[in-house]
């Protein structure tokens, strides 16, 4: 016999679909929602569809965005010639919380993997260029992931920007601030040995 | 500035509601439905407000039921003198998986637990007895979990029922099967050898 009703088997059908929800996590969750309110299982279904619906990418940057423009895109306050270039809108909101950065993004949309088949016409570059070609713009700061596709497309994006006059720049790779000498992987150490600085 | 744009924030909100989901699952997930295409939130969403709708108690045994009876109660075929008494629904699937019983269920909705002011009023006991009442039931297999409050509901379940002339039995504790005797907790090796059995 079945072990759910219909609408149970139904539900954790598509939690299960989701990323990093196994069974259980999709047993334990399905239950949740059974034994909430229905407001529960109501504004969670109101909040996915509603995502759905008004959540595009921006124009401009092709970060997620409510409007045309996305909040940073759109806010004047914003510097217009700093351009930090990341792969994914999750790294968008990672350098968002450091509070460092006061320039607008480039939201690639992946980075150059061939083995995936993920080459620069895949990505947003030909709209990086774009942008490049506009005007105004003065440093570009390369913050894509220090792992080999990452180093790859951001290779990719020098050789490209710097014959245009523009400053390309790369995010610094080394030890991880609290973290220990003793713990850290032999390629991160050179990394920060190589990139040592005058104190 | 805000990070997330409304309706985003909106939905990172709702998931980390839910249990086990914290902001980098909840992160995580949002980011999975916002590239996926439209229809996979949208059958979510369906899925969580249709399982609100239309799932309900079982009036017999208060697993969760489409109909007014579940499937096990509806069941004919399913023994109605062997009454299995667990604390949730997801204990009526681990049984159900086991293939190994074929009588009808009795969810008790938890256990007792004095220091969360669950006492035998807040659990499906007086629908128990009530049951019993009705006649026919010749056997109770008391499944709740083998802690404390599994324990105490059990005694609690056998003081009340066996007065009434049904038998009433308890699931073995002991070594898991595939376990290793050196890993095992005293109390566990202390229940397999008090409930040894003759070869």
């Amino acid at each position: 016999m079945a072990m759910y009703a219909p609408p149970i088997a139904r539900l954790l059908d598509e939690l299960e679909r989701l990323p990093g929800i196994g069974p259980k996590s999709a047993q334990r969750l399905a239950y949740y929602i059974l034994r909430s309110d229905a407001e529960v299982a109501e504004r969670l279904a109101q909040a996915l569809v509603e995502v759905k619906r008004s959540i595009h990418f921006c124009s401009q940057c092709f970060n997620f965005a409510e409007g045309e423009l996305c909040e940073i895109c759109a806010d004047v306050k914003r510097d217009p010639s700093v351009i930090c270039v990341v792969e994914e809108p999750r790294d968008v909101v990672a350098i968002e919380r450091t509070g460092e950065f006061h320039g607008r993004y480039h939201v690639l949309q992946g980075a150059i993997s061939p083995i995936d088949g993920i080459g620069p016409d895949q990505l947003r570059m030909r709209e990086l260029i774009e942008r490049i070609g506009t005007g105004g713009i003065e440093e570009l700061i390369v913050a894509t992931n220090p792992n080999v596709e990452g180093e790859t497309t951001a290779l990719y994006i020098a050789r490209l920007a710097k014959p245009l006059g523009v400053r390309v720049t790369r995010i610094a790779s080394g030890l991880p601030v609290g973290g220990d000498l003793e713990y850290a992987d032999e390629v991160t150490l050179g990394r920060a040995l190589e990139a040592r600085r005058e104190m």
